[in-house]
């Protein structure tokens, strides 16, 4: 096994300079395309597009081939048609370029002349020692080096999610999802026909990738199963896999043949592998970063017993109805919890679990002295908490203590900047998972600090409480491969 | 039965004028915040703010008591403290109001004590033969006549769900979540202790009001098992009922009893229940809106063989995948569907089912001239189409083909709003349920426009083929009810 800076997915992810095939001055080429989202996030080396005829393409000076390129390249992007990609990688290999991305479609998925001519490329990366990603792919994305070959803009922050997908929609159509709720890749794949690089030898690499601290794998099929299940299994006890696979069902299965002609296996097979490699199943992609973003951010629960605690509640009964369909309990509350608790709740709230405030009686405590007191309880191996601190109301609340009108604003968002800090930092002080859920946007200011502060806010209480579950399976999954 | 301009309901929905206790000058006091919210949706009857002692509150004439208010008022809205709730219900009757809405708390959920004062409230309603809805409610809601007893802002349009919920939150909460998928409530209840009306009584009342399409439950426990069904089942023939049911799990159970008091049964017995009833289950409150959306707008399909359009392989094979787990099938095409579709998609295209173009020919096909085709396979009883025309992409080509950058943004939105508009009127001129999914937000004229238009674009594959999975299962348990 390669270190993480000797792995070929390094240099491919990691180029210092980058020569381009396929842009040209048409804007509207994917090639021009994906070469002017390179440029958009920032990459900061130099960048050489290459094309017989034309010298300057989106400002930057062109080059009729790599060998009149004037500095070393690392990585070569292909975006050309199918039939002229063997003899471009024949030129890079022979300017001793030794990573490239092969987004070319027309090969091994397309039929038997296809696949031909995906041997051949196969060979020449062979001959030349070069490593390759594709063909049929979109990319590749590594934010932390403003690195993006994709053809959709990077538009959120750099994150902790590795992703490996056997779609490249699955990367590049969520850059937008994502920055709706507050999470980045770290760096992400788009596999493509898998000829020299599968998600296997991703799901190795992002195993190593020290930005990365939970992978996301979309599923379409298992090239090679036994290598993915003992790499799977050494990636586990360090950190958590999430996968989403849909050649489970029948149409799933004949969907994904003809995407990227990939062999699918029955949902008992894949189940089976999944769990013996502690590997977490996502039933949709959504979900599957929902997962991610709670093992990925949350420390490990010693047991599956959870509080909820909400000022509202139908989400809190939600909660407690999906906590009981994805194998959590409610703890029950220690006497020394009860009391604390109600001396600082009003009469009308329940100090049963569901915690329910239906309001509050001091709206401080609600972030800090309450969750504080059920994560003190031995019983509570985790919590989920319902939030919502509006910034109109709070607005109005400063205003109403007197404050005068142009200061009122300042405040309240200290105040809910305060709030979100004491939430955050609970899950460390106490080495218990907290998520909460919000059916709110980053049009309001508490779910952008949230988001911002890596603290797992979903969208939902039903998906907050799955992720939570999902988090409970993982612990033990783990526990029992390092046993 | 009574009409719905006769339903007691209709008064306390329709009121051309409020009385309005609890509102104070402390701008933070739940009253006052539900009274702003009034206002703030623009009211248009005279709004009377009743106070012992203050004259002038947000800016109104204040009275100290009903009696001594200069107009006619049709609806009282109480949010005052439990003990002097009896003795204003009273002075509401002698003024010969005839409806009213209990915000106020701590009645029968809160034990035997509440449960009296209960009574005592239940007792003077009927001795002025007054209709109200709570106590222990977050209020209604009926955008259409600018009216919103709640003490959330109403942002999203007028729109054609009508909710009757055991949560106010599930009301209230989600405004905001609506406004973001462009989904509105024609009316809206929080009926709290169902002292008076329950839930029941707003299903039956919804059924006959004209603005609401489809309705949405959110249950915890039925009161009145027989009545229900009954209501029910009239309903089904004429419009989509969906319910979210948390008590079927002893968590929900659990959480549901000390939040309204009402008696959940387990899922079998609400399943059982549901299926008689012609009523659609969701499995969280995204999911009953993701129904609503789609049972709300979409034609009754005959059959559940469905078509799947993608540009995208991986959200195509996710399509495929979840039409199989909720019980649609993918058509089989046509021959005569293939020869017409094989003539515009590009070689690497597939026109198997889902037919996935990869990228598109001629990318104005894709929301017409494709559509068609599948729409016009006889095999084909409905569609689901992924969605995606990003603004700047669309502006980009524009320019590409030399029209000046100062107008390409006007051409591009025009473009968009032309392909929304084709999408759009699918559905009706095929008689067939078109259903799209996007992970875009409204930050793209495209998920606004659709938004906009009805049409159901729900955020991801998954979602959208479940939701015409419950338009299936709706048009046949109609069917049998009808029989």
């Amino acid at each position: 096994m390669n270190g993480y800076e000797d792995n070929p997915l390094h240099r491919i992810t990691h180029p210092r300079s980058v020569a381009f095939w396929g842009a040209s001055t048409n804007f509207m080429g994917m090639g021009t395309i994906q070469l002017s989202q390179l440029l958009q996030l920032g990459f900061e080396g130099p960048v050489y597009p290459i094309h017989p005829t034309e010298t300057k393409i989106l400002g930057l000076d062109a080059y009729p081939a790599v060998k009149d390129v004037p500095g070393p390249v690392d990585l070569a992007v292909l975006v050309l048609p199918t039939r002229i990609v063997p003899e471009i990688l024949e030129e890079c290999g022979e300017a001793g370029i030794r990573s490239a991305v092969v987004v070319s479609a027309g090969f091994g998925e397309v039929g038997p002349e296809g696949k031909v001519l995906q041997s051949r490329i196969v060979e020449i990366a062979k001959k030349y020692d070069i490593c390759f990603v594709g063909p049929n792919c979109i990319g590749v994305v590594n934010p932390h080096i403003k690195l993006n070959t994709t053809f959709f803009p990077y538009e959120t922050k750099p994150g902790f999610v590795g992703m490996a997908s056997q779609s490249g929609s699955f990367v590049t159509q969520m850059f937008s999802y994502l920055a709706n709720i507050g999470l980045g890749f770290s760096q992400g794949f788009s596999v493509g026909n898998e000829a020299v690089t599968d998600i296997t030898d991703c799901l190795e690499y992002l195993g190593q990738c020290p930005d990365t601290r939970v992978i996301g794998l979309y599923i379409e099929g298992i090239r090679r199963g036994r290598d993915f299940m003992r790499v799977a299994k050494e990636v586990s006890k360090k950190k958590p896999i999430v996968a989403f696979y849909v050649g489970g069902s029948e149409a799933g299965s004949k969907a994904g043949l003809s995407h990227t002609g990939a062999l699918a296996g029955p949902d008992s097979l894949y189940d089976g592998v999944f769990d013996q490699c502690g590997i977490i199943r996502a039933s949709s992609i959504e979900e599957l970063f929902d997962f991610c973003w709670v093992l990925g951010t949350q420390p490990l629960p010693n047991g599956n017993h959870i509080a909820v605690l909400t000022n509202s509640g139908g989400p809190g009964a939600a909660a407690a109805d999906a906590a009981d369909r994805c194998g959590l309990k409610l703890a029950e509350l220690s006497p020394v919890t009860v009391t604390a608790l109600t001396k600082l709740v009003p009469g009308t709230a329940s100090v049963k679990n569901p915690v329910d405030l239906t309001f509050s009686k001091n709206p401080g405590d609600y972030f800090g002295r309450l969750p504080q007191i059920l994560l003190d309880d031995p019983a509570v191996a985790g919590l989920f908490i319902y939030c919502l601190i509006p910034d109109q109301r709070v607005i109005m609340s400063v205003i109403s203590s007197q404050t005068p009108n142009d200061r009122a604003a300042d405040l309240a968002n200290e105040y809910i900047r305060g709030q979100c800090v004491i939430l955050e930092s609970l899950s460390e002080k106490y080495g218990k998972p907290v998520v909460g859920a919000s059916y709110y946007s980053r049009s309001e200011l508490f779910v952008r600090e949230l988001h911002d502060r890596d603290f797992p806010l979903l969208p939902s209480p039903e998906r907050a409480v799955r992720a939570l579950g999902a988090l409970v399976r993982y612990a033990r999954t783990r526990q029992a491969l390092l046993e």
